[in-house]
């Protein structure tokens, strides 16, 4: 997700749009990128911390976002 | 996140690039998009129901995009 103290357009321009379409309840809106990594076998703690490390080195860019979350889910 | 179906150029160029960088665990990825709307006050089920459907209607594109998960997190 984009830092806190990063400006966010996108986010700006949906929580502008909601009240128009009807959607009342939400006071802000930020965007960021979600990414599904596929894992053949069983998901170990290497294989995490590999992912946690492509989260915070490949897939985010650290100067403008934080990770927020790494997870696993099974399919 | 794109269907199933859809391709995912983005993701594509990811799982390419991660054994080139020494991530060698990860055999797909697929990129799509996270949003985080925040609610003044309390998140009944009345406003868990308007962001399921902005989420399904606005934020993403029922053409290409599955709706993964909505959920409340504590700020």
């Amino acid at each position: 997700m984009p830092k806190p103290e990063i400006l966010d357009p996108q986010g700006k321009a949906i929580v502008g749009a909601l009240p128009r379409l009807g959607f009342d309840a939400f006071s802000g809106v930020r965007q960021g990128k979600r990414f599904e990594l596929t894992v053949d076998g069983e998901v170990n703690d290497a294989v995490l911390a590999q992912a946690r490390e492509a989260a915070e080195t490949l897939l985010s860019n650290p100067v403008i976002e934080d990770v927020v979350n790494v997870q696993v889910v099974e399919d």
